[in-house]
């Protein structure tokens, strides 16, 4: 096993969102399958993330894109929450999601806007655009 | 008309691309048909690139992300251009394609890849990643 | 503000769907983000469907087919609305949905066709393929 | 009406999935569209899965990959009951998942983990990869 | 072998498109794999394409939209010829790839443009939208 | 570095393709980008491919389903090459991208089958269905 790999996925994951969204969705796939947990922990987190040349904010916008882009919106509410303790401002994400109409669509923007305002609502998050 | 969305998208075309590339990508488009190019030039540049919020940096490795994950390489060459003129450097550009691979899947990112390997060719980038 | 757009995207808006799906659907953007609201009446309804050249039931046609395409569930049933209203027959859209089965996949049109089937029993069309 | 082919695609989805599951899935759409329920049927069934050159275990595997990759979520229950029922091992249909992990991307292959995870429980398979 | 969807096919193919693009189109799959060739000719123009219930032009509009959404690029020309041959305009095909920018989004309705664009030069069709 | 995924993934590769498509393949990316064919090594072949649980033919099956489905023929030629050399007959290879026809949809099976005519006529495979 590339333990390396591993504590650097659960490190970055560690500074990306709460221990207790990261129970939520690592347990479920862990529980299941241990090798897709590992999988998951390892590369997206310990071999993408934690790589230098790029911060986690700027890290964050290229997820939400590729999600909105490929209607992924069941993995949006963990990279929604993940860029704002990773500093993106409401404003940002929202900005990031509305950049995607042009290129992702209408229909895909839409569909992640939702997510985004479920998102906000459970953090309590008052976004006002002014 | 909306003259203006139009004209703040020209200006910001003129900020992101070479008035050479700016030539050949809207006027082959503006012959044929007047009206799409006005959209072109309107709504993703008049009306979403030059908006506050985000700064064209950021834009950028949006845009990146959403053309990667749609496999439109066609669409990439002028976005890699604009990314460079933003300022981002070479090596966080294909730290961008390569955050892609767990998203958009590895075929997308290696199809990415080589447009950005063709486009650094020819601004003679001697991109070396050390 | 390119007001004209919006006036233009309201009127057509107001064409197409009853004033109670136009409310549910753009009040709950406009209340969150008034730029993305202003965005989608302006640019889809302000400059794409108010164009000439086409008309509303052949655009409801493109539309449909491009949705079911990218497997975009959740903007559907405003579509299908829309399309009714516009004047094509329960049995076009059907069809519709039918004719992609070979370019989107069968995935993809089953999937529409569920939202077909929910959308006419709420308008209580009693539709059958005789 | 090609009466065989319709034969030859009930007969295969008789081999496929419970008649139970046969029934929910079929005759929802029959229901509303018999001609719908036709193609369903011949096309896919009648004349691509009971074709001799591939097995119902290679073509189950293709035919998941494809719906992982895809995002079509909602057709992949079906097609794990058909792998089990091919004789696909819980194991192998696990893997199958776990191998789009690179191609389809992490999202893709997370939501449809989720599927997977769901139509085990309703078999009461009590996976566990050791 | 289902003859009729067979015979059905080629001669809606017939209507759809000249003689040398069908042979071209047809025969470059025959040689290789026959059954292929029998499927494509035999479900989407035998069994889709010939059915009542929309028209030539509502079929043309509603599979460009799918090739454009789906990025099809490959297959688009040959259904602009049959687009053309079903009695659209050039306008109204023009228009139908301008009305898939919100929805498809701008990278694929561009690179649709294309291929409209090479193939009314192949046709020396003078579109000049004024 | 996990040098043992990096070790593994090598091996696996020498198994799938031949010395000369190996080295045109990874050493492009290399030379451009180490970590980058870092990865490509590391994780599809070095972590997913060399698993126990599917053999190289199943795991054939299932990219190359993955592959049609989102139209990524540019990376296709190598997976019908690594599908031969895993044991894969012609006429499976056929049948396999025959068996995406409703699943993927007819214009991304359409494309693809002109990869495996080309690669099938570069090995000189008399393929003929019969």
């Amino acid at each position: 096993m590339d333990s390396k790999a591993y504590e650097k996925g659960m490190e970055t994951l560690g500074k990306m969102v709460s221990p207790e969204i990261l129970r939520q969705t690592v347990e479920n796939v862990r529980k299941f399958s241990p090798d897709m947990a590992k999988m998951v922990i390892e590369f997206p987190f310990g071999s993408i993330y934690s790589r230098p040349g790029l911060d986690l904010k700027q890290r964050s916008l290229i997820t939400i894109s590729s999600l909105v882009t490929q209607g992924a919106e069941g993995q949006l509410d963990f990279h929604i929450h993940a860029a704002l303790n990773a500093g993106l401002t409401p404003e940002e994400i929202v900005e990031a999601v509305m950049h995607c109409l042009p290129y992702a669509g209408f229909p895909k923007s839409l569909g992640a806007l939702g997510v985004v305002i479920r998102v906000f609502q459970e953090r309590e998050i008052s976004y006002s655009q002014a």
